[in-house]
């Protein structure tokens, strides 16, 4: 990148009265508002400059690449997140490469100060844990970053959430409606984003809702993987016996429906599972899995969309926006099945009436 | 890349014997031979460098990137890939990128050209389908290159391949000696590497077994996915009553059982079924799915430890490792099981016997 390139460029968005992030996007050819296009030509062709050179050259300055860290490239709903960034930024001429920052905070300090060598044109972020390590380290970088996640307050980066407190009352809802009473919980660590979110969204559903919980309907998994919820599924079976189980994410789901199989209770007839973030795997489960849209597609691409709008202009004031979740319901929580076993938990009218 | 840090390393390793590779492997405390790493460090100090700072100098010059670049993200075997190649570049102090190259050779020459702009010190690459263009394109590349799937002969790349002929082979073995006689296959298109191979080899297979197979009996589905694999199982069983379906990945095992349960069928008693890769989806599906391991992490592993020694010394000659296959055995070809449906298909002695 020379001290000419940038200098040219730096004129040209002068003399237009544009942001320099401005008359990138229209040498390059990407979406600008036709009186800025109008405004930046204009001024290229009075300084004498060709528009083409310097797009080629402005791209050469450009890495082209967006970065989109996730915490585990194994949970298929970073696969659905990966897949919406790219077509969003694809459109726009970025390539996407994609970073695992596994459970460790340093991994993404680690990360930012290698992309700050230059190896992306801005990044996304999905920290399953957000120290204020990460915290200081995104402040200060100089390199575009949008974060998928809550932050906390007076944070100024950009900024998806999801509504995991509204999408476990909307799931308790449903099984309350579908005569479910003993709804238990597994949950994935409480001290991650998700985690913590999604125990209050719990509490609160099943207190709001008059519904009982004891800390035998509760179980925290050591992660959110498969392996972690047949664990959890154990310890949960061995204390207690619900008659609806909601679990943090689908891999948990996927590995709470296998241990309640194997036990040889019937789902749903004995037991309703639901999961969260409406992946493949709830989907392809047999039977399929009722699961919580937390609207994974809808906050990465408007991620993508936050970014490359701070790309264009770095000093654009900060955004948050808020993803509203609802329900895919499946044959996991299916209200026709007759409920033959298990009875002694649930009052005798639940096991008819339902259709 | 200063043109004076260049030389430095040059002058050592003139000075020392050996590569500048080499030189830059000791700078950084990467593994290398003890007579090596004394014949630099020896130059070094003839020379009247630091090596501190010409470590740190060439830690600038390189990105400390390596880029592995696959079809599809969304398949659990490149999850496992990945891990895997993440764990041995990690411990040479890289730092693992992620690429979805998608179905469209072109993919995978935009890749290159972009990490040829520096984004990454070399590339693992595990395309779906080989054309002559990528074939050209990997070729005539200054980055290392090691690709994962089997190339033409006399292409001079390291290459690490599976063995899907012995591995399909392995599973009509074991699905014959468990009684099975109507052995159908779902594969993925026959145009891309996979695909081929492991129709070669299910073809080689039933003729060498004795075990008759028609047209009736092969699928190709239209990729190598779960909606395809739906497709495809409803095409299998509207035109034929295999005993045992043989799938070319675990995605299209997954959905193919959930067809074959769909209409009543159990599995194993009725139908058997094999997916291919050994994925997590194999393990977790219920019942749990035989899978051919056609040693994803070891070859991904191979491909870290070739990709670092040729970075380390780009004129060593091409290699080519091919990793044996192995059955992971799991319910969905049990023995144990009795088979009380779809009789006719099978001769009487065949429904005892088995235990």
């Amino acid at each position: 990148m020379s001290v000419l390139r940038k200098s040219t460029v730096a004129l040209v968005a002068q003399r237009a009265g544009v942001s320099v992030a401005s008359v990138s996007r229209v040498l390059n050819n990407l979406p600008a508002s036709e009186s800025i296009a109008a405004k930046v030509r204009k001024a290229a062709e009075e300084l004498g400059y060709v528009p083409d050179a310097m797009a080629r050259s402005l791209k050469v300055g450009r890495t082209e690449q967006i970065a989109l860290a996730v915490a585990d490239v194994g949970n298929p709903v970073y696969v659905t997140m990966m897949h919406a960034v790219s077509e969003v930024v694809r459109e726009a001429g970025f390539r996407l490469v994609l970073s695992s920052t596994g459970n460790d905070p340093n991994d993404v300090v680690e990360l930012l100060d290698n992309l700050e060598r230059g190896y992306a044109d801005g990044v996304i972020l999905s920290p399953l844990r957000i120290t204020d390590e990460i915290i200081a380290r995104l402040t200060s970088t100089r390199l575009p970053v949008v974060v998928i996640g809550s932050l906390p307050q007076g944070v100024l980066l950009d900024n998806v959430r999801a509504d995991s407190r509204t999408g476990v009352d909307i799931a308790v809802a449903r099984l309350k409606a579908t005569g479910r009473k003993h709804i238990a919980f597994v949950n994935g660590p409480v001290d991650t984003v998700p985690g913590s979110a999604r125990l209050t969204g719990y509490l609160a559903a099943m207190e709001s809702r008059g519904l009982p919980t004891t800390a035998d309907m509760q179980v925290e998994a050591s992660d959110f993987t498969y392996a972690a919820g047949l664990e959890a599924a154990q310890v949960l079976t061995a204390q207690a016996t619900p008659d609806a189980i909601l679990c943090a994410n689908d891999l948990l789901a996927v590995a709470v429906m296998k241990v309640i199989t194997s036990k040889g209770l019937r789902v749903p007839e004995d037991v309703a599972i639901v999961g969260m973030d409406n992946t493949d795997l709830a989907d392809h489960a047999n039977p399929s899995i009722t699961s919580v849209d937390l609207g994974s597609a809808e906050r990465a691409r408007e991620a993508a969309r936050l970014l490359l709008a701070r790309i264009e202009d770095p000093s654009r004031p900060s955004e948050t926006t808020v993803v509203s979740p609802w329900l895919a319901e499946r044959e996991s929580t299916a209200e026709g099945a007759s409920r033959g076993k298990n009875v002694k938990a649930r009052k005798p009218e639940l096991e008819e009436g339902v259709s």
